[in-house]
């Protein structure tokens, strides 16, 4: 009992710690041969020695003609030495010097007589101007050393000297077994993916992919079912063929406990459980000698036990060094609490906005695996503090190019898909260069762009005393001035509804009547703005609508709620409503427009923006989203 | 002609920027489309968009039970609400909600009571403790914009959400045509292989290696005959089926100029002759509408001009940023001349040496691709620079993980056979880390530890007064006392010679009675050092052994030569001859020793290194080597 505590909570250096120096993580020792230019990214597994040389005959370092130098000796700018056609060959840089040579004369120092005849006014030494024989490569010299990842110059290198195979590691086998009843192949028909409660079976390819990644070779199996027997049955099945079994819980709490206690009583399990966030369910140990690795389900957890024990393994496996991950000095730009005594793995947008690199945190959940997707790098709260502060300094660990990184432009504010689709030409137009978002509604995004988190942001905001949009509060928020605002669409917002709308909605005042199911979104988003000023025009109190407390962040996350039965109705875009194709009832329209850095406005790529939205065929994509129109578009408010 | 002549002549960056802007290396506009499972690595070429939401029903949040809320309205502490079996669902985290409730109570806010029945003493808001559908992923979102390099993650996300196939961009197709009649395949019949002038072709698989590696496809073709005509028609085949044309011409100067020639007369040739060096003769052009680059023979310039040439090319058909090399600062080791009008890159070694970057040049002949394969990193020399001093910042582009750079180290100076071994027990010991070695001679490796070049210099320098080896030398050369000299090995020197010995060669002295052509050791070298003391106590100066001056900096280069017939003898150590089955006779025993700084001493590289030259295993290994004596390795001598 007492070790069984121990093991559920323990430190990630610990843990890794625990499982690199087990035995089971020696390098794989026995070696496989491969053709040589078919090695491209192996290990050599033992150093690899020339079998020729290279060059394996003396030649010509120079264009000009080979003789015996002996034939020259005697001749002076007085007494030049004459020689005939037969005492001499001409050769071109690299050919062969004939046996009969030693010597090699420039072109530029004969003199050219007649019949073939040549004339030298100075004496060669022997050997001068020639390449000797393995010059590059001498027989039996070592080109590479053992654990060297072999690249394109080594494979021209090692044919060069007779070198057509050579021994490189074994591609560590990992065999990836996912578990759970309520899991659904991803090809399997759609109707068995439609099922309520059905999750569909994609941790396996990412676990596969990273193991491809990082040099391993990915065994997936089918889906098994959540018994212990099926599990402990397909883990004795997988350690016949495979060097390292992954074993990949369904996402319930209940399950996790599966894995290791099936690792513990087949083999050893070194530890369970470990303080990090995501992944912290996470389970190691040995069954038969071989590395057993327990991945939570949740696929942003199994994404980070994977990169911090299954690539060190393989890194292991394969004798190739652990490389720290490359990091680069950046700061926060929001606060961001954080869970004492777990090190949390944060998902963040990056971007360098006036000088400095600023970091956005991205949803945390641990079922989002869209957070991963849409990183550019990751930020590690240290177990010991409760979050960090904006402004605070932290290290970024990128997920992509850096370059790319500093190229691209970071939007934090209300959600439009016209961003997205502004994302996407730009990285057409400028290859590298993007439009980030971060979803936090219109005021928040004007709260970031003060703070120096953003580029831009997109905003629309009602003043409810004018009716006027985004002027008021822009100058309210970011009274100091350097910020631009500039006209992106007028958009039209409704109530979205289910098809054929069922409840008959035709007003906000009939959300109150009909008691209909609202899903609202958050306060300081412009679309809850809208409502807020529409209801009092109307006399009415929110508290009166069902629902309207709870709250998402953007509109097509309303629309879902809409279309999957979660809610009656909810304030959105036509846009939204179109794409999950559910009915819409126009409530208003509205300025939406882009506050910017006024710092920014000079940056290629911000140009590049204010082209596009210009553009005819970019606003012609645009009308037909429906919902938008793009008169005025790029025009300067501010 | 004026025109001619400008093409003759371009700098680096006007080729390129021609290259790029000519509407033949416009990114490939017809997609493919891949199973989303087996894209790993491709590049996006449209925007993708979910197509299904994730989760697709809404799921708890917590474990606890699942109720409609209305049913615990007006529960109380002092008037708690009773419900029965009937009312609510057991749901752990990440079940589905049942279609009759739409609340989630914490499973720590029950009161369990008999049969099945449950007490709350708190109302529950409707929708808490909901994870709503579509909260990773909406339909209809876009997951990946165009131009996205896929990863796992991705792929995971992509299949989660519905997309089982994308559109990515086509591979380029790179034909390689290897020209040349010197040239023999690399897995022809060693007969063939073996004639003199024979060249092996190895060009095309770097070039192909590096096409795969950016992204591309690479179509290796046979070797192609050196007439125009031949060249042509491989080049029109090869424009059938390939989206660029890479032609390799043989080594020799002469026939680089065919190339050209041909890109002109069939299409149009946008530069011949670049500023860099390796790498001057290479040639651009358009045929057909597809790019076509002339890649030199040398397989250093033809490294060069497909990192940049064809490398950005690659990455403009595939719509990906040009991203600019990665380079830190170092500082250079050592005065390099370098030839004014040309960019030079320079390999290099390179190492952390007491706090400093140091970058060392390795042999820089085009021909040498061992340059490539051994160098740490590429320094630029700028075309209007004469060269660089010791000393001198520069910038380092690394080949290498810099991690792996910073944990290696590096030996300048006498070379032996040791020092590869001890590399490669280094790197099994220490993966990541390893022994570089640059050489240079003895005395030369001790003005490169003088100058702080690099962390130890093997050395065997006998003091013509004393005989006594090293201690004198060291004293001399690095007063400061800042070095400790460990001992590796005794070692044989001797005459190598042709098998069965052809000239009877049994002293030195025998070198100028039978007046054998001698192959010798640069000045600086312990070898040419003991040599002159040997022949001085003999009373016999160099100048009456023909070839004395003649000189190499290698122990196998020196056999390499007598294998050859390049020489009929040379001094060296037993090793050398038998790794080339060369006949041996011993003329003298010597010291071989390592000095080393002392701020380098207490590296976890270097203590391993001390222990390995001191571990039985490896012992024996370089007795079996022959002419070693390790009696008494690793003891301090200063």
């Amino acid at each position: 009992m007492e070790r069984r505590r121990y093991l559920r909570k323990t430190s990630l250096a610990d843990c890794l710690a625990a499982w690199l120096q087990h035995p089971s993580a020696a390098r794989l020792t026995e070696p496989e041969t491969v053709a040589t230019p078919l090695a491209r990214g192996r290990i050599t597994a033992a150093p690899v020695y020339a079998l020729r040389s290279v060059p394996h005959f003396h030649c010509s370092a120079m264009d000009g003609i080979a003789l015996r130098a002996e034939a020259t000796f005697g001749a002076a700018e007085t007494r030049p030495k004459r020689l005939d056609g037969g005492q001499y060959t001409v050769v071109d840089t690299g050919d062969p010097i004939p046996e009969t040579a030693d010597s090699v004369v420039m072109v530029e120092e004969v003199r050219w007589l007649e019949e073939g005849a040549i004339e030298l006014i100075e004496a060669a030494s022997p050997w001068q101007h020639i390449r000797l024989a393995g010059e590059d490569l001498v027989t039996t010299e070592m080109v590479l050393p053992s654990g060297h990842a072999v690249r394109a110059p080594d494979i021209a290198a090692l044919l060069s000297c007779g070198v057509r195979e050579l021994p490189v590691r074994r591609r560590p086998r990992v065999a990836v077994l996912p578990t759970g009843d309520e899991l659904v192949d991803a090809f399997a028909p759609a109707a068995e993916q439609d099922q309520t409660g059905a999750i569909m079976e994609t941790n396996s390819h990412l676990i596969g992919g990273l193991v491809a990644e990082w040099g391993g070779e990915a065994l997936r199996s089918g889906i098994v079912r959540d018994t212990p027997e099926a599990v402990r049955q397909a883990l004795h099945a997988a350690l016949e063929t495979a060097d390292v079994v992954a074993l990949n819980a369904g996402s319930s709490a209940g399950r996790e406990d599966f894995v290791p206690r099936i690792i513990e009583e087949e083999g050893e399990l070194l530890a369970h459980g470990v303080d990090i966030m995501p992944g912290k369910p996470m389970a190691i140990g040995v069954v038969r000698g071989k590395p057993v690795i327990g991945i939570p389900g949740y696929p942003v957890s199994a994404w980070v036990v994977c990169e911090q024990f299954l690539k060190p393994l393989l890194r292991q496996l394969l004798g190739l060094a652990q490389l720290q991950p490359e990091r680069v000095a950046a700061v926060m730009g929001r606060k961001t609490p954080s869970c004492m005594g777990n090190e949390e793995f944060l998902r963040v947008k990056a971007a360098r906005v006036g000088g400095r690199l600023v970091a956005v945190p991205l949803p945390r959940g641990a079922s989002l695996l869209n957070s991963v997707v849409r990183a550019d790098g990751v930020v590690r709260i240290p177990a010991n503090l409760e979050g960090v502060e904006a402004g605070d300094s932290i290290w970024l660990e990128p997920l992509r190019p850096l370059e790319q990184i500093e190229a691209s432009l970071l939007a934090v504010g209300s959600h439009d898909l016209l961003l997205d689709l502004i994302s996407d030409w730009l990285n057409r137009r400028l290859p590298g260069a993007g439009l980030s978002s971060a979803h936090v509604g219109s005021l928040a995004g004007l709260m970031a762009l003060r703070r120096g988190e953003c580029h831009l942001a997109g905003t629309h905001l009602i003043d409810e005393a004018t009716g006027e949009y985004n002027l008021s509060w822009v100058r309210r928020y970011l009274p100091d001035g350097d910020v631009a605002l500039i006209h992106l669409a007028e958009r039209e917002q409704g109530l979205i509804v289910p098809r054929g709308n069922p409840k008959g909605l035709r007003s906000l005042r009939d959300l109150v009547e009909q008691q209909a199911l609202f899903i609202n979104r958050q306060r300081g988003s412009g679309t809850r703005q809208l409502l807020d000023y529409l209801l009092g025009q109307e006399g009415l109190t929110g508290d009166r609508i069902p629902g309207y407390h709870r709250e998402l962040y953007t509109h097509l996350a309303v629309a879902a709620a809409v279309k999957t039965g979660g809610a009656d109705a909810g304030l959105g875009i036509l846009a939204a409503a179109r794409a999950l194709e559910l009915d819409f009832i126009p409530i208003a329209s509205e300025r939406y427009d882009l506050a910017v850095r006024t710092d920014a406005l000079d940056l290629p790529q911000m140009r590049a923006v204010l082209e596009i939205i210009q553009d005819a065929e970019f606003q012609q994509q645009v009308q037909a989203l429906g919902g938008y129109s793009m008169r005025g578009s790029g025009q300067r408010l501010l």
